[in-house]
């Protein structure tokens, strides 16, 4: 008997409006196609703080180490901008990233055919485009130490982080990394500073030798990070996965999602070891100026549902459906105020496209 | 009686096919406008490597100080892939930055109306574009103690970089950031990720201390590193000047230089304390796929000796002349390679556009 179960945490700004449209589309799918999936919520972020004094409590993490996968809204506002360094609402994102040992975020960048003509690029540049970036997650500049603010002896300050990578570290992201593309176009894209940053001539390295030993059926190539961030707005289609550390995985992650003109539709999941629950989440972050409003777009917090369906809840079938739940509501005109309307659209909140959604499973 | 000096730098790749356009410049602006300037030129990067051993030599650093400005071509190139980390051409203009204590580098991101259905942005988006880049160029990441690779106890290895950042460091180049703002639209955005890295927390603290104690009537927002990506490819038309750290300002400003569609086009200035010299150098890299063809483009480089003329040789006059001149050119229809044609247009390499300009002049 299927019993698997999902940890919702709603987290901050949009996050609980969105996740409420997911809760809708799990109870069409346990109503109408018998998939019986259990749900539980938590607190997070900034929500959390605000109730149990830290931004991810200790039962909550054993809630969502006890889950089949754990699907979260975002973290984050103004309102917790002045709380102390390790109070605020990032914190409990990377504690959890971290307590999951989520190494892996698979940020996939790819531009529905419905959507293009909402992106700044011009359409041919960026129709069909389909990247998958995979970064690191809980490594680098995030988790290094020695970090922190010192003052020095002349009473001025010194603001410090670490940039760190082990082989190992580096090892097991790239093997995903290179795994993925074996199921894409084979081609893998390293992504790094080696010139001007040891670390990045470690990941250099490392990347190679582990290709040349196992993979190398797979292309691979490296490119420096601030061209990377130049090639990806010259011609983005020229990627098939990217690879990247944690912090330059976030900044490039987010450039490429912006490039489709589809950030409100675009999921990502963080993958640890077999056997540890995935988070899966929106691209997109917990939109201050916009919450409360009821017009986020919900479509990539239900796409981050159908990527825990195919990957960790044993339902690709239903994971196919949801996909195709939101192809079609697309389709027949439904935007948010995200996307840029069109002939024969029809302008909808967040509940609108989720109940759109929801109806047609 | 002017007695200015100007160090040329051609460097790899296409650096020297660039800087033989900027020496056809200044003989003309010498023959034709009185300027008088004296040219010297040295070695730097991999072609110092070769010849010297070494990617700076200590005598260029020399040089470099005794002169007025240095204009540089670029640096870097598969043929040194190999060479030991501190022997890389990069070392060369990391060591000369640092030896002239040049702190903030000024790198303009502006639309060319002529051009700017070169861009892969669609023209609404990018029309009238124009935004300065303030970024830290001497510390941060890029020279920060302790780094390199280790081995551990169990034969793995670690490569390790420190971000780190004083007051001082901060300030000075924020200040500059507020003096530019104030000769602008008079807005600063300054762009860190203070949320997970306290370096970057050091760092918006600084600023905002600054700002309110001297440049009040600035208006100062922030913003984080990844949502700043997104928001060049959304809207770049929002920002004026952009404040930033070494590795984000590397990253962010070449996704930026990008967007206008004007890469061969843009210059950069490296300044330092009054007194020193500036290092000015086109943003564009060695592009080692086309050096050698003579078909790169020498815009970039000849409009930093405009800068050049401007902030330190004492020639605004002829700064703006050249400057025309350029404009002059592009409007009359010649185009290299980088820059998509149109009706009316007319390829021309290297060469070809370099005496274009200098008989303009
Ligand atoms: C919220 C923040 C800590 C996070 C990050 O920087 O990793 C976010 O930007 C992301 O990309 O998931
Ligand atoms: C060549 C390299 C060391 C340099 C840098 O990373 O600073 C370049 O990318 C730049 O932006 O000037």
């Amino acid at each position: 008997e299927y019993s698997m179960k999902i940890l919702l945490l709603p987290g901050d700004g949009i996050g609980p409006e969105v996740l409420a449209e997911v809760r809708r589309v799990i109870d069409a799918l346990n109503a109408h196609h018998g998939l019986g999936l259990s749900v539980e919520n938590g607190d997070i972020g900034g929500a959390s703080l605000d109730r149990h004094g830290t931004p991810l409590a200790p039962h909550v993490l054993e809630m969502a180490k006890a889950s089949d996968a754990v699907l979260m809204g975002a973290v984050g506002g103004p309102k917790w901008q002045s709380v102390s360094y390790e109070l605020r609402p990032e914190q409990g994102l990377l504690n959890l990233r971290k307590g999951l040992g989520l190494y892996a975020n698979l940020r996939p960048a790819l531009c529905f055919p419905a959507l293009a003509d909402a992106s700044t690029l011009k359409r041919d540049v960026i129709d069909g485009l389909d990247i998958l970036f995979v970064r690191e997650l809980i490594g680098g500049v995030y988790f290094g130490e020695p970090r922190g603010i010192e003052t020095l002896p002349d009473g001025t300050k010194r603001g410090f982080n670490t940039q760190s990578y082990t082989t190992p570290e580096i090892e097991r992201v790239a093997r995903m990394a290179f795994d993925l593309a074996r199921q894409r176009e084979g081609r893998v894209c390293s992504v790094e500073k080696a010139n001007v940053m040891e670390s990045g001539l470690l990941w250099r390295e490392t990347v190679t030798a582990l290709h040349k030993r196992e993979f190398s059926d797979v292309a691979l190539s490296h490119m420096y990070a601030d061209n990377c961030a130049m090639q990806l707005v010259r011609d983005p289609r020229q990627f098939d996965v990217i690879l990247t550390d944690n912090l330059f995985g976030d900044i490039l992650s987010d450039a490429a999602a912006m490039l489709t003109g589809s950030l409100g539709m675009l999921p990502s999941a963080a993958l640890g070891e077999p056997g540890m629950p995935g988070l899966y989440e929106p691209i997109h972050g917990s939109a201050p100026d916009i919450a409360g409003k009821c017009i986020a777009n919900p479509c990539a917090a239900i796409l981050s549902l159908a990527m825990a369906l195919r990957h960790q809840l044993g339902r690709p079938d239903l994971a196919d459906l949801t996909e195709k739940a939101v192809s079609h509501v697309l389709d027949s005109g439904y935007r948010t105020g995200d996307l840029l309307g069109g002939e024969d659209t029809r302008l909808v909140g967040t509940e609108g496209m989720g109940r759109a959604i929801a109806e047609r499973l």
